[in-house]
């Protein structure tokens, strides 16, 4: 079957592997669509080569249809549509023990850590496995998983109905954190430098600004009455952005780092002292985020067809990512499975 | 009657001021002791020249007796032993609204933006005033301010029972934590340079190490048997303790910033992402945290032999402040009133 794995050196290379059977506890899911992230694109870039074994096989963000059921695995049938949690926690760490399995401190993120979703036929293990109603289709599905992290974000950050949330970065994460602080009932406004981008944001009917035509903080200042922002979500990674977020935070108001910084970045503590300011860190998901983002999508609320902006085959895989890095696209989804498109 | 003055320039000048009678709604406080602290040091050094009017009387530490009241003025009695919480507030600003008097965007702390009490008889809103039992001595009175800073920090950070904490920096303000946080059944460890310090420190109990010597993240690591630090406080204001304190938290652990940064730092904001860290300002107290610091005296869990290193006259302000700066003191008091010493 075909598959598309990282080589290392920055390339890909679309080719056969053997597919399986589902081992015990393992489903098999016939992959339809993979979306593209972030993350796939740091791997490309080599940034995590310290950490993924190549030849890797990525992909984290997917939809499919399940193909077989291994031994022990109760409750799912072939030909479910299902998505895929990707995590897998070892259930003994102190943080499994304290209930933060989905931030274990010997996590495998499948994907990166272990084989992903980028070939045909992919077992994973059946208690990763999230159902899909039959109202979502199968490329719409593919983007629960960037939805559930910004619903984990939001969550994280305690934003309540009423407040006002400010999104630095208006990229696929953040339009979504957007949506979703908006539909758990604040007010939100987005901060992006590229035009395009603000343009589909205004689209969607958030304020937007470009922080090199306006003051963000006298913007914002206004905006709240004097008071600051609610809640900041830092998602651009610009050390710029992260030592300007500050300034734009109510007093006990909350920061919520959810881009990864790579390299150590300035804080303006004094800041933070001043305010008494909350900075939280947020990473993946838990299951009840994914339970929210396939509802947040059956319901509607997520728009699909301007997240999606391109469905490419798996030969178009390294262009596509071209495209991402250029900032020209939304969500890049590739087609995997023959069976693909809307259900 | 004699006061001390910032008069700019890194000089203070004791000296004569007229005193007055209190206004409507103040009492006049006839001061015995004043506690100097890094804050005025931080006057003293011009770093608050932009902040501060001068000639200042500072001093916000402090214990007195009431010695007149003013009109309007219920519930108070001349010769009642008092301290002073040296907050002023608007009562306006969102802050307030919200709750936060103690961090009002307009605050008037009390002895830097309006006199203090390095004089003989002191002028203060009767709402700033809090008893204290007749067993609370007139010196250990004047650590009031102090241990409330403490339990405002523990409080702050959520620590609870059979949590480990962390101390970075055993200072005054430091030490003071420690004991809070075990008071509230945590267990503590120090990191602290000073040899001298963490003797002081062992003394009362807690583990202490040189992060020199040992690998202060193995070493954390260990006590806490692979889980990390529940809670970190960074009180040392150093820009390398606040990049290392990242390391020492446990998964969603938290890091309470007590010290003040005046310029921006460094933060793994990678390990603050990877294990969904908490940073939190902390800034002074409420009056919660006062009443605390009052019992806390009072049942003799705070060792105020060991806190008072010496008592002052007035004229060896200045002397006090070179040894409090060379680490050679965790508190001076300055006597103002002749009526002083142990009750
Ligand atoms: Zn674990
Ligand atoms: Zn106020």
């Amino acid at each position: 079957m075909r598959s598309v794995a990282y080589i290392g050196e920055s390339r890909l290379q679309v080719g056969e592997v053997e597919g399986r059977p589902p081992g015990s506890g393992e489903v098999r899911v016939r992959v339809a669509y993979v979306g593209l992230c972030g993350t796939d694109l740091h791997i490309l870039h080599g940034n995590m080569d310290a950490r993924v074994d190549t030849p890797l096989i990525f992909g984290h963000e997917m939809s499919g249809t399940i193909d077989a059921v291994g031994d022990g695995v109760d409750g799912w049938s072939v030909g479910e549509k299902v998505t895929v949690m990707p995590l897998d926690w070892d259930g003994t760490c102190p943080a499994c023990q304290a209930g933060n399995e989905h931030i274990c401190q010997n996590l495998d993120f499948i994907g990166i850590d272990s084989p992903g979703a980028l070939q045909e036929l992919w077992n994973v293990p059946a208690r990763t496995l999230v159902r899909m109603p039959d109202r979502i289709a199968l490329d719409a599905a593919a983007l629960v998983e960037p939805v559930a992290v910004a619903v984990h974000d939001v969550r994280r950050s305690e934003l309540e109905p009423g407040q006002r949330a400010v999104v630095i970065g208006g990229g696929p994460i953040g339009v979504l954190i957007a949506i979703v602080a908006r539909r758990f009932g604040a007010d939100v406004a987005v901060i992006e430098l590229d035009a395009a981008r603000r343009a589909q944001i205004e689209g969607l009917g958030f304020p937007s600004l470009d922080p090199r035509q306006v003051d963000q903080v006298e913007w914002v200042e206004e905006w709240t009455a004097g008071t600051g922002a609610d809640v900041v979500f830092e998602v651009s990674g610009a050390a710029s952005a992260v030592f300007g977020a500050t300034a734009l935070a109510k007093v006990r108001g909350t920061l919520v780092v959810v881009a990864i910084h790579p390299t150590p970045r300035e804080i303006d503590l004094q800041r933070v002292f001043w305010r008494e300011l909350r900075l939280l860190g947020a990473r993946v998901y838990q299951r009840a985020d994914f339970e929210t983002a396939v509802e947040l999508i059956a319901d509607g609320v997520i728009p699909v067809d301007l997240m999606i902006t391109r469905i490419v085959s798996m030969d178009d895989t390294q262009t596509a990512f071209a495209d991402l890095e250029a900032g020209r696209a939304m969500k890049i989804l590739v087609e995997v499975g023959p069976e693909g498109g809307r259900a």
